[in-house]
Order: structure tokens, then sequence, then C-alpha cells
């Protein structure tokens, strides 16, 4: 049955090389939709419809629309905003309903991960809890591919990319000189292993770490100087991939070994970072190797001009199916992708309810990680390297990039 | 005069994006030389001729020689060796003599900085005073861009070009919360602040650096912490980028201000790192501010998938004008670019006597920095954008670089 009114798309959560591609995906099928009246993007993720700051997308020029899908990062703003639970303190869900009546906001889609999905729920809800008809659709979003519910989530593609792509080039460096090196780099991924597995993509080429740890495996420092030693007597160079999330049995983390006083964010998450210069330090005073930590930091998630092409084209294609399928009466669910069987890579759309998705982490399988814990098995690369296939149509002006540019207006009512 | 014989070609110090696309100018011209009888690569530079490790270019596939315009860093191996003065040791020269000997070698050809400058012009001297006949040519190489005696150096245009993308991409991520935060990047450049400058080109896309500082300024505490709280409550944001050598009034480096031990390399350099995760832990104490620090490490010299095309193939032809001129009966030169007078960029030949590029530092213009030391003016910009123009022909396969693969056979007499 049809439903008209207005919708609202919301950037939440950290950045991605692809956010915005998907924001493209929303923007344009909204626009295009009979059924949306009228399409709004808020300033920063839920904040801006808290604080009833949000754009008029019909004010933007399509070219710069277009320029989204190669723009990095979130270019509405993002946030990381904690609802409450709605029977502890409904304060802000009153305050949501307030704003979606004042638009007449039947259409509400949120990109993001698992943070942004347990918003997403919890919105939707509560909207079915107070009897408002409004259809809310997860856009799925995080380069840690940590998303229950669906084969893979757009950013993982674009970061595994860069990651894979950076590891070779790193490999052609760190083994310049004849007289040895150990290389550290960390990864992103605080409790998923799937961004620093991509590193195996490189070995696979010939080009890679030698040992790789993701946090799926309690990590044993006594165990990596000695595989770290082992590798360095018999190559005179050791290259290794860790994510900054490592963390020994006891559930300590390797990047608090050298650092005391980690803050935690409002999801009880802690900033994690470090964990490579310890362990770097640790491998110069054991074995007199001359040691190199790099960390990946900010650019694996917003080294847009390295993002992958089947990512960019996912991005955009789900922020468009969650549209589609909003309009044709779905709600209280976030697409997904989901491989169609037989031959080749098929990516196909599937529905997940938000409740199964929400909160839930999808973690790297242990069964392919080695036996002795420091390697990835080639089952991984027959998963990812589909996704990390063909270059973006990035926007080069003059030598650098250009970026959509956005007018933001604010909407009056 | 015609001069037959041999030629070994070595790379030295640091990688760089395009060192192996000067490899590819000078082999390819090289083989195509009817003066030149064997092609010669010395592994790991001025080491493989002392240990007598010399590979047959010949016997390469000219497909993979041209891969080397893409590959990054030193296909050859790198080597960072001093040449003592000849007057106090002339072991080295005498095993050099012998080796060129052997070969029959006529050419000697060596691309890297100032270092490897001095290394060639010590061996053209020593030949000279011998009476060997040897056409020794440098070629030039180094991100840094502190090169005397050339407009600009093969390599930096690639990392300026690194260093302004990955710049602007971090400016979508680093803005992207409401809450603010206090970015600090590391740009490599021991002594002189090229690299680092590159920065201020994003800031021109308007969306670079608040505040750039160089090593050509001595660097203030206190004036930094101004500066950062001045933007930081203008803004409630703040974005800086500095270069690893920063250093005080009375040279103290600030990455030793939070590291004691930092060891000498064989040149007297000390391996830098570490002042921006100084200044951002400075920073977060003062302000409370949330903080990042990221160096942009290895990757800036070596991120190929990010080279400047106009770099890519400038490199290329000094390789091939080294070779020309030497064939022509230059000797005891380095090849460098200037610019031809008139309107637009027009990089022209020009050969330097190796004495007056060896171990003299370029340094960046003073007058190119704004008079409150955190900024640089657009003469800059005018100065850099030529040669960040133009992206690689960078070749992926499967999704990842194909990087060259040399069969590295070594020579026989």
């Amino acid at each position: 049955m049809e439903l008209r009114g207005a919708c609202i798309f919301g950037q939440s959560g950290g950045p991605t090389s692809v956010i915005n591609a998907s924001a493209y995906g929303v923007f344009k099928a909204a626009l295009e939709s009979g059924s949306i009246t009228r399409v709004l993007g808020a300033a920063h993720g839920i904040k801006g419809v808290l604080n009833d700051r949000l754009y008029d997308i019909a004010q933007e020029d399509l070219k710069e629309l277009e320029l989204l899908k190669n723009t990095p990062s979130s270019a509405l703003g993002s946030c990381r905003y904690k609802l409450k639970d709605a029977s502890v303190d409904d304060t802000d869900y009153k305050r949501i309903l307030e704003i979606f009546k004042k638009y007449d906001v039947r259409y509400f889609f949120y990109n993001g991960g698992n943070d942004s999905m347990d918003t997403c729920n919890k919105i939707s809800k509560y909207m079915q809890s107070v009897g408002y008809e409004c259809r809310v659709m997860g856009v799925p979003k995080t380069i840690d591919n940590d998303l229950y519910g669906t084969d893979h989530c757009p950013g993982f593609g674009s970061a595994a990319k860069y990651i894979a792509t950076s590891c070779m080039e790193i490999y052609q460096d760190a083994y310049v000189y004849d007289t040895g090196a150990v290389t550290i780099v960390e990864c992103m991924g605080r409790n998923a292993g799937w961004l620093t597995a991509a590193a195996s993509l490189a070995t696979m080429q010939g080009a890679g770490p030698d040992l790789i740890y993701l946090p799926e495996v309690a990590f044993d420092l006594e165990k990596f100087m000695a595989d770290v030693e082992r590798i360095w007597k018999e190559k005179g160079n050791c290259f290794v991939a860790i994510s900054e999330g490592i963390l020994d049995k006891d559930g300590v983390f390797i990047a608090e070994y050298g650092q005391k006083d980690v803050k935690a964010d409002a999801f009880g998450h802690k900033q994690m970072g470090g964990a490579a210069a310890y362990l770097a330090q640790a491998v110069k005073e054991r074995l007199g190797a001359k040691t190199r930590a790099i960390e990946f930091s900010l650019l694996q998630r917003c080294g847009a001009h390295l993002a992958s092409k089947t990512d960019v084209e996912e991005a955009a294609w789900m922020g468009a199916e969650a549209v589609k399928a909003a309009i044709a009466g779905e709600t209280d669910k976030m697409v997904a992708i989901e491989r169609a069987e037989g031959e080749g890579y098929k990516p196909q759309v599937k529905l997940v309810p938000l409740t199964a998705t929400a909160n839930t982490e999808h973690k790297f399988p242990v069964e392919w990680i080695t036996e002795d814990g420091a390697g990835i098995k080639e089952a991984f690369a027959a998963y990812a390297m589909p996704l990390i296939q063909g270059e973006p149509d990035y926007a080069w002006e003059n030598g650098l990039p250009r970026f959509a540019k956005l007018k933001k207006v604010l909407v009056k009512e």
C-alpha cells in the first residue's frame, strides 16, 4: 500500500570510503520516487533529527550528488550517539517523533554498523509502539565487516583493497636494504579480524606479511616473539600484520601493555592504537633488529582513491534497495547482501530483521585461521577477492581529488 | 668520441615511488645503445659492485622492465653505504676499479639523493685520479626534494601528491563528528620541509591543514599550543601538518622530547618519528581535546598507486638522459631539471657537476613560509602543482598491484 511522506537519511558511526555512495543510492532513488515527497539528510546522524538540523537534498546539484560516490567519509556528518532504552528514558524518542510529525516523515533510512543498527532498531520499535506509521530501513556500513546478517558489508571491500595494496607496496619498500628489518603494520578492527586478514591477500601475491594476528585468537607475546625470531633467522626480514584489537588470554589488549589510561567511548569501546608500536619496541629489544611500526590509521577507511569499484557500486545499490523495499511496504529491516549459489560471484539483496542485526557481531571464522594462529587460509581469499575488484572512477581535478560540494541548505517546515 | 663498454646502474638511499622508473629509463636507453655492450644492475647499490653481485639486465623480459615504471621502491635493492675518503682508505675504490676492469665497465649510473651523489662523486673523482676511463653520471632521486642543482627531484612530485591527496581525504574524515578533534599528520623530511609543505596544496582546495610547521623555522612548543588553541576555539577542530624533523631553537628535535635514545645511521642521521604522537599527547593534556596523530610513514614514499604521472615520466626521462649524455661524452655530472622560461610548465634537462651537488642540501625557501611560521604561501603551489599532475598507468591485476617481476640473473664474466 502506498505510503506518502518525507524521508530522512542519516549517516552514523565511523567513516568509510563508500558511505557516501550509499547516500547517493538513497538520494537518487528517493528523489525519483513518487511516494517520497521530500528528501531530507540529517546533520550528524540521529543528532540532526534531535536538533532539527535537516538538509533539503532537492536543493543539491545532481552532479555534486553523483560525486558522492567517490567522496570518502560522511558528507552529512556522523555521530556516535547511543539512544537509551525507551523503557528507561523516552525523551529522545518523543523528540524524534515530534520531528517526524513536523516534516511528515514516513521513511527513515539509517546507514551504519552494529551500533547504528541498534539506534535504527530502537527507533523502529518505538514508532511501532506508539502507532506512528513510518517505514524504517537500515543500510549496512562498516569497514570492520562485523555486521551480522550480511555476507559482507559495504566499506569492507575498499578498506581491504587499501590494506592489501598498501601491504604490497610496503613489502617492496621494507625489503629494499640487505640489512634486514622487522616491519609491523596495524590494521583497524576492534573485535573482528576481517580487515587484518585482508593483509593475507598481499601474501598470496608473494608480497605480504609473513605473520598475521587477529583478535579472534588469544595473543601470546612469547609465541609472537618466537614466530618473529624464526622468520627473522630464516629470511633476515620479517613482515607482520596485527589487528589493533589483539588481546591476550586474560582479555588485556596488547595496546594497553604500553598505554595505561585508555578511555572508553559512549558505547563502552576503548580507542585502540599503539599495539604495533609496543610490539616493534619489544622486538627491537629482544632481537636487536631494526623495526618499524606502521598504523594504517584513518586512511584505511577514508582513502577513497584506493576504493574497490565493486564496493562503491554495492554501497550505492544497497542505498537504492533500501528505498525500493520501503516503498514496496517493507519496514524494520536492514538490506543485506547474500551470494547467489553457483559459479562466480553473484551478489543479491536480502532483508534481515533489525532485531537480528542490532548489536550482534559477526566475527572472523576461526576455521579460516591457520592452526598456529599466525596466518590466514586460502578460503578467506576466495571469499574476499571478489570484493576488492575494480578501481573507482575517482574524480581528479588538477592533480587532486574533486569531492562533492554540497550546499547543505537547512530545510524549513 | 665513442666509448664502448659495459654499464652499471645502481639504486641507493631511501625508496621512492619512481626510482624504478629511472631504472627503466636507464635500462631502455642503455639496451638500445650501440656503445653500451652490456647492461648490469647492481644488487643493493654500490654494495653490489663491492660484492660482485651484478644482474644481467638483457636477461629480463621487456614487459617486466616496462612494469618498473609503476613498481615502487628499488627493484635491484638499495643501500646506505658511505664510502670513506679515498685519501684515508682506498680499499673500496680499488675493489670498485677491479670490478670495473673485470666487466670492462665504462659507464656508471648512480640513482639517489644527497648521500648517493656523494658516493657517485667520489667514484668519479677516483677513476679520474687513476686514469681509468669511465663516464660517471648521477640520476637524481629523493622524495625530500633537497638535492642541490635541480629545480625539483624525481620522487618528490609523487610523494607530494600522496600527501596532498591523503590530507584531503583525512580532512573529510577528521571533521565528520560534531564533537571536534585535533588531528596531527607527520610527513617525512629530515631537514627540508618540501614534503610537509605539500600539505598546503590540500589547504588551497579547502580541505587541508590549518597549521603547517617545517624544519626551516625553529619550533616553539608554546607558540604551537597557542596556535592550536586559537584554531580550536574558532572552529572546534584543528588540523596540523608537521615535518618529522621539526626542531626547537636549541636544535633539539621535537621527536626527541618524548624519546631519548635515538640512534644515528652511517651518515650521522637520526631515525625520526614520533613528533606527531608527542604533540598530540601534549595537546590532549592542555586542551582536553580528542587528538589523533597520523604518520604517513613508508606509504608516502612507496604508495605508487598514488604517484604523479608527471613524476613517473620525468624519472624515466632523467634515466634516459643520463645515458644519452654519457654516450655523448659527458661525465662527472648529475642530470637535472630546470624550467624553461615563459608561460606554463616546460621542464628541460641540464647537467650539474657532481662536486656541486654532493652533500649540499636544498632547503625550502624561507620566503615561502608565512610570517607566523605556521603556513605556506601560494608561491609554493605555483611551483609544486605542475609536479603532481596526472595519475599513473598503474598496472592492476585481479584487484591488486602487478609489480615488475625481475629474474635477477647474476652476470658471469
